[in-house]
């Protein structure tokens, strides 16, 4: 009798916390690694596990789901439709930002998470009105519609922006122009904050950071001194936390631009500074564990990377991605320069060895040595003065060098990982859509089951 | 007071679930999908979409945990490692089989199953002492060992094997060399069908059962009227049902096999044959729900397969997969026919029309249509008699009209998916290894905690 009451007040008890209300999170964090999948979060693991190093925090979360990306009009996604499923959770055409195939405009994630209350921030490395951050705050059926999309942003009533500048900020050819975007944001209300000396000066407001007026911030193996998202994430906290809570969306934009150029190393760099900004929200949450979720994506796979090489077959030599100096951008420029100074090849070589560690001796014990053939190749391209072509094969050199190879310059069909840690993380599981997850942090955000 | 004491009566009666034994399943299914990832498993599934039909039954298992693959000797596996590691839970080298690094004999799941009682089937669509049966059955330093590994098989004790033939079975080389292994079968009270008209006759003890004598089950997509691996594993669930339970391995052996040949439409027809044997294991749970447990992996990727390629950017036109009409392995046999007879390239130009869909018309519109440089190509080494080189120029072209790509010959470094039903399936989450299958199933078996 005993036993059975005993059950039964069990019982009892159980339904009861099952009818409460779910717990939610007060503090979310959503970061994009811009054409980040598998290959690629696995790419930056082998190299690391290659040089004897601890895996990535993005890898050690707790939960996962794998995440499809196909868009309305492609099995394969482009960023704006991927945007667009992840903020508002439907699936639009390639090209589309925060709205439906049919025009219709779609609510982000972004804006209910401000609806109740929350401060929100919107951090990129690359511009503020790019496709990806464009998703959380814009409705326009052109992503290459720039500046009004930067017109859109002013309008958000968003409370923090920073990363890359704004791309077409004074397109006096739009014909939606009203003057230099910096200008109408301080008339918004907006402190302005361009580069590192007005950055230290931010002290609070509505506030609009970037590191340039106009471009992405540069590339981690280029220029690592720049302001990263990561201290653009370190002062968004500052200004934005509150006890109503916020949300945070980081993109990591650079992965996807160095994926289509085939440029593995300074993809994985990018990675690496990708991680350094989840690492900032990681720090957050040990401060407040039951009141913050933490959420990692990608948007879709960029060029068919794979870790496997036909000429190396069943090796990796992840560790001589660390020979690279430069992203393939600065090595082209600095070709390009070269070239025109109408140096022989010579010179060339010497650019060739300094970023790539490439050896022009006969001695064949050395890997990086560069066979009769290859030699050949840069050469012609070098001296027909094209520098992409002499860009192009000396990265497919020195990836295949490495194990890795690429099939494609544009994007790939392959799924994505969603990882998850926080408050109700474990709902993040199996295989999801991306549409999927704005809809799960909604509940999480509102506490519902 | 009431509240304190139903509350007491939970925590007491929770404590007196978590204490108790953990539930066991008694029927256990292991299927290993060899070289096939997530690319692979994607492939079939967006090829089913583009088609409008379902997506496969092993894509919508409801638990799946990503599995690292690496071998004690590289970043990238080979299929004796990756069976070692999923049948034994250890690292070794690549092309060891049921040993440790050092030579150390390993237990396999299947082995500790047949300890608890249960039956054990091993079922392949390749030879029955390939590397990734033996990994379940077989303690040998060289995956290579063929004879030496099937005197192993017959040693196993274990109750079904079925499949391809056996390799090397009447190695008289071998310094092991005792007779036929199909006598020595016989002999050591196996039962042994060779072919379809054994197969019918099969009605109990312990049997071996195999499609030919010596090699492969063909291609599903030359020769579907084969016996296949369901039915095999409809014949060993009939054989092996009894009380006290069974353990079934089964794998799709040939995925891997047109993956290092780059042959993307015959490696879907095997993944939906494979596909196919997983239903059946899926019926059998239907009628012993709570006593069955599913789990579907992989070894490593092969090929570096991506779902996109350079030429066709942002799309993929998976249907186009649908016209292709034989392996790589017939279409090369009947090319070798065709320069053997000394016929000019309008006898091959048939040949690809039929076996890839091929157009040699005008027709701009049909996007078939080879281009000037592809039918060059393919003539060149059509007239030169080079098979090789004809086949791989047919399927290079005719997957990247797909929007397909690979990278490599051998095998990647790229994560699998396990998937799981049944019985404690949930066990299967987040990042694992492939060393950890077979201590979660192990644990499952038992109904330890």
């Amino acid at each position: 009798m005993r036993k059975f009451f005993c059950a039964l007040a069990c019982v009892l008890a159980c339904g009861l916390v099952f009818a409460a209300p779910k717990k939610s999170a007060k503090y979310v964090f959503l970061f994009i690694g811009d054409g980040m999948s598998i290959p690629q979060r696995m790419m930056v693991s082998n190299y690391l596990k290659a040089l004897g190093k601890p895996d990535l925090a993005i890898n050690k979360m707790p939960d996962f789901a794998l995440t499809t990306t196909f868009s309305a009009s492609s099995l394969i996604t482009d960023s704006a439709a991927a945007a667009t499923a992840i903020a508002c959770g439907e699936k639009t055409k390639n090209g589309m930002v925060g709205v439906a195939p049919d025009g219709k405009k779609l609510v982000s994630i972004a804006e209910i998470a401000k609806k109740t209350g929350r401060k929100v921030g919107i951090i990129t490395s690359v511009t503020l009105n790019h496709a990806t951050p464009a998703g959380f705050y814009a409705k326009n059926q052109s992503r290459g519609a720039y500046y009004e999309i930067a017109l859109e942003l002013l309008d958000s009533g968003f409370d923090y922006f920073g990363g890359g500048g704004v791309g077409s900020h004074d397109d006096k050819k739009s014909k939606a122009y009203k003057g230099d975007i910096y200008d109408l944001a301080r008339e918004s209300g907006y402190n302005v904050a361009i580069g590192r000396d007005d950055f230290a000066k931010i002290s609070g407001g509505k506030t609009i950071a970037v590191e340039n007026k106009g471009g992405a911030i540069p590339y981690f193996i280029d220029k690592p001194d720049t302001l990263r998202i990561s201290d653009f994430l370190k002062k968004g906290i500052e200004l934005l936390d509150n006890p109503r809570g916020f949300f945070f969306m980081v993109e990591g934009g650079k992965i996807d631009w160095m994926c289509h150029a085939n440029d593995a190393a300074t993809t994985l760099m990018e990675i690496e500074d990708f991680n350094r900004a989840v690492e900032v929200a990681i720090d957050f949450a040990k401060k407040r564990p039951n009141e913050t979720l933490i959420v990692v994506t990608g948007d879709h796979e960029t060029g068919g990377l794979s870790l496997g090489f036909a000429g190396t077959g069943y090796s990796l030599y992840m560790d001589r991605l660390a020979l690279q100096k430069a992203s393939r951008d600065a090595f082209k420029d600095k070709a390009k320069r070269l070239m025109k100074k109408g140096e022989g090849f010579g010179g060339a070589q010497e650019l060739l060895a300094e970023s790539f560690g490439f050896d022009f001796s006969d001695d064949k014990k050395n890997h990086m040595r560069l066979h009769s053939a290859e030699r050949e190749e840069l050469k012609k391209y070098f001296e027909s003065g094209d520098a992409d072509k002499f860009a192009n094969a000396a990265l497919r050199i020195f990836n295949n060098r490495a194990g890795i190879a690429w099939t494609s310059t544009a994007h790939t069909a392959l799924p994505v990982i969603t990882s998850a840690s926080g408050v109700r993380s474990g709902e993040f599981k199996g295989f999801i859509d991306n549409t999927d997850i704005p809809k799960i942090i909604a509940k999480i955000l509102k506490g519902n089951p």
